[in-house]
């Protein structure tokens, strides 16, 4: 028996998130069916990150376990031959057998793009939040560096979650603009259930000028969902890799 | 009566390229169904560039005239709301009413956009055409810069085209990488029945080594569209822009 690390890369147009809901199309199942086939064993995955319903992701993480004896390299080509076209594993590579992609320290890191003209381009639209009102990238920048640290974020998750520890730590989020686009990449040791979209959305409140970047300290202080801004759209919401403190592979 | 401009953006990939055919759905036809509403007339544009099926733009042009009392710059807006999301019209101004936008000089830029590395990336297979070998860009603006000037490209023009006159004019082809996208950006005062696809499939088989670049030469003189390479895949394609001599604009 060996354990296999995938990373993944999906679109998350066509599917209601990461995780297996009976009777719905999800990127779980379809990695348990396609390795199911492939390697003739009944796999179920483990994921890192179970993103949302309509989010995507360049490099989301899974391990699964196996006795079969395809190299475990060779393993992401077969499967991609056997997955629809909206989800390409990028690696296969073994790992120790104790290594569980959401037990162990990492560091994930989230980009939220936002397009920002007046009117909108079609082809952006399935991987960007449309916001045609200008946004002051300046003061979005100013409010996200009040994020930066250990901080209880229970105010930036949805009240759905069932985290009993709300505190997490920000390394840093950097807001750019390129052209039209506007990206929020923010990594961080770990994110509750919607974080980063409320964190999307309040600082969108804060670059129309809805709120000033300084209320982010009393978001923050308040604990309660309803004084940060709303969750924006998942769309414009891309994992783009997770970084292990090891790599555990054999 | 007054004559309208519109330039339109789309996702080409859920439609049947632009023109009309019974049926199907086509950009074409959710414009006239579009504007039809929301004029309340019988609205039929004319389109610059009957993009074939699964092409997108970000620029293309179409005109129609109305008797509307609506400002010529407000119908973008109202219309907008109309299209399906898939579909923008990016501005409308009145023009003078003997402008027609296929018989009236223009400059066309397309660009084709090769994904070149090893595995696909889900969020870029609608608006580029995957290739996972690995391609010398040098050795493709080598093959392109034969193309540039007046040529009858008769070689890379499908066998279906009703044109008599196969003598067109690009004025520059540039081939940029960045990261893992290949770039083909072309300009010209027009292009026949799939020529961009042809002359993107003909340099792909440059970039790969199975041409030299001085084949073009070759392909050129033969007129004969066995001689060019494959038609590349639609979804690479994106009409960027249609530049006229003058802007017409009343």
């Amino acid at each position: 028996m060996k354990r296999i690390k995938l990373v993944v890369a999906y679109d998350g147009t066509n599917y209601c998130g990461w995780q297996l809901q009976p009777g719905m199309p999800t990127i779980e199942l379809m990695l348990n069916n396609a390795l199911s086939e492939l390697l003739k064993e009944d796999i179920n995955v483990i994921g890192a990150s179970r993103t949302d319903s309509g989010v995507h992701a360049l490099g989301n993480v899974a391990v699964f376990d196996t006795n079969s004896a395809i190299p475990a390299e060779k393993i992401c080509f077969a499967v991609n031959q056997r997955l629809p076209e909206d989800i390409r594993v990028q690696s296969s590579v073994e790992v120790e057998p104790f290594f569980h992609p959401r037990r162990v320290k990492s560091k994930k890191t989230y980009e939220y793009r936002i397009y920002n003209r007046k009117i909108e381009i079609p082809t952006q639209r399935l991987y960007s939040n449309f916001i045609y009102y200008d946004l002051d990238i300046a003061k979005m920048q100013e409010a996200a560096n009040y994020l930066v640290g250990e901080h209880d974020f229970k105010s930036f998750c949805s009240v759905k979650t069932q985290a009993l520890d709300t505190v997490r730590t920000i390394y840093r989020i950097d807001i750019n603009r390129i052209e039209d686009m506007i990206y929020i990449k923010i990594t961080g040791n770990g994110f509750l259930y919607n974080m980063v979209r409320i964190i999307a959305g309040t600082l969108i409140e804060v670059g129309r000028g809805a709120y000033p970047p300084e209320k982010i300290i009393e978001i923050l202080k308040g604990s309660d969902r309803n004084l940060a801004g709303p969750t924006a759209l998942a769309r414009g919401l891309t994992l783009i890799s997770i970084e292990y403190e090891n790599d555990y592979s054999f």
